[in-house]
């Protein structure tokens, strides 16, 4: 298993080798290539922003010009959708994106459904992976005890997520943990292809991510989620100042007045400390100090943190405010991603069609 | 449910009537098209050519210019296939039809994963069809019963199978007995579609076709098979007059030396009847007469058969042999079919997008 919690020390150490020692063997051109996919839900909040957008950032100026950030709209239908709605979240995702420092001039950015070789890779993966493969998956199971009749979208999808990142011969995907089972299945098709079809697709390596580790700001058990019913719970990336200050001010601690890190017994005022470490790349130990020598209860600390928030998203929403305002320029730029996307792709296809002898 | 098995007879009452009675008040447009396909699975026999070719050929020439039919490669790669066979089946099969008189004028015949929006439907419809839905299908009940570790394009094809149809707006589907619950399925997810995101798709109605009425000439209770090991049991259409009077000769039939047609007490020569029946227009008594006027036994009959046969498949077979050694002919036919049958899918494609809220 070739799975890596990534960090700027583990990128650093990282780099220093080659990508490929493993597959190097029976992989000669192995150029180093990130994926990462993204389902258009809506305006990101803080908890996308500290553990994935930021890491695209990183990872974009490190391998600028090798990295692919797919608006994954074709996964997003794998629940019901409204058209208007889904339509608006594709543009606005690729306006906070772009707002958040993503580059077209270092990232491909770009729309799934735009290429259509992703759909065509999936159905050819989906004839070598066996159900019993495919159900055994812990989301799935997960999923599958919540709805009384799932689509067959929201089984398979996985394979259409193996299509996305195996069409571009990825070698690098930055996930989640929660996503490490499907990184699994992906290096476990490429794998079956190569040996039934020939060789083909790299083994992709999982860079782990710290997606979930900012927490809800009204049950700091839970991580920041979209799907939280309360919308103070979490800080969008479009929220204004004084949203941001109202939101942090209600922020759920304890009876402690005191600023501690003590996530096992005070995660309230513990994520509020890993808020403002993610933003500001102090350690928790400097945050707890500073907030000591400036003889801060929790209010008054909320009252630091939010400026601290507010410093750091106001340039992000200013810039999705003003790229929201621009629907052209945005729609040409997931057109043009779109294209740069698709001729990578149509060669990759063209080989599977001729591997697998449909050509 | 709209099944109708079809005959001429059918064919002219039905003609004098709108196809589109059912639907009319939503669906303003609607054309009759057709759309059929056939898997890439080497050279067709007799079964394939009484069952379903000389239907098509009947179709298309009562539905010119509005009959599509695909070789659906995407669906054969379901169960294993080699790269090398695979290919060259379907370059067979574009001859085979060619050779039996499917034409180009009349027909779109065109290779389905030429065209790239099969799958990408496919994936919409997939994420509307329920698990359950898909479970409940009589042949993936068989399937999985003797498959161990079934893919899951074995499970999900008929989703795919939908897409072929809607894909084009088919209003109809000629098909055996065995694809009805496919069928009900693609009429399911019509509506379900037109539903949820606005009407766009017909209701196809069903052409119940009379595959399998040719049985196995070694075994005249099962129908004539690719899937039969001896080939003895099948003719197929570019076997040479030898080996058609050979396999004729052979057919299994029983002690009785005298011709009569009598399906459940003498299957194999009621099977030579059947063969005799689909291929002259004469009726099984019309064929039992000459045979009793001649004083012919079964040794005689079959002789006389087999000469029947060899008069209508000389000249398919030579056309199949002359077309099979212009490839570059047969891959001309492919590419100019797949391009006039992707701007029709192109339009429906668009509009799906459109509804769906992907554009």
């Amino acid at each position: 298993m070739i799975f890596k919690r990534y960090s700027r020390l583990f990128l650093k150490r990282h780099f220093r080798k080659s990508y490929c020692s493993q597959a190097a063997s029976e992989w000669a051109t192995c150029e180093p290539k990130v994926f990462s996919g993204i389902q258009p839900t809506g305006i990101p909040h803080l908890g996308n922003y500290v553990g994935a957008i930021s890491n695209w950032l990183m990872l974009q100026n490190r391998y600028s010009g090798s990295m692919l950030l797919s608006i994954v709209d074709l996964h997003s239908i794998t629940v019901p959708q409204q058209q208007q709605e889904l339509r608006q979240n594709i543009i606005n995702m690729t306006a906070c994106l772009l707002g958040c420092g993503i580059h077209t001039s270092k990232t491909i950015i770009f729309q799934q459904s735009m290429v259509p070789y992703h759909t065509e890779l999936a159905w050819i993966l989906s004839c070598i992976c066996t159900i019993p493969r495919i159900q055994k998956l812990a989301q799935w199971k997960e999923k599958q005890s919540k709805i009384k009749e799932p689509s067959v979208g929201l089984l398979t999808y996985p394979i259409l997520q193996a299509a996305d990142i195996m069409l571009y011969k990825s070698t690098l995907v930055p996930v989640g943990e929660d996503q490490t089972q499907h990184l699994e299945l992906t290096r476990d098709l490429s794998r079956s292809f190569n040996r039934l079809h020939g060789v083909l697709f790299p083994e992709c390596k999982i860079l782990l991510g710290d997606v979930g580790r900012i927490k809800s700001l009204r049950n700091p058990t839970s991580k920041m989620s979209k799907s939280e019913p309360n919308d103070k719970s979490r800080i969008d990336l479009t929220d204004s100042p004084d949203v941001i200050k109202m939101k942090v001010k209600k922020a759920v601690t304890d009876f402690t007045s005191q600023i501690s890190y003590d996530p096992d017994n005070r995660p309230g005022v513990s994520n509020l400390i890993d808020i403002h470490m993610a933003l500001t790349d102090l350690s928790h130990d400097e945050v707890v100090e500073e907030s000591f020598l400036q003889a801060e209860d929790t209010s008054l600390y909320k009252e630091r943190l939010a400026e601290v928030i507010i410093e750091k998203l106001s340039p992000i929403r200013k810039e999705i405010l003003r790229l929201q305002a621009d629907k052209g320029y945005l729609l040409d730029v997931l057109r043009k991603g779109s294209e740069k996307a698709s001729t990578i792709a149509e060669n990759t296809i063209k080989d599977v069609r001729q591997y697998v002898g449909l050509r």
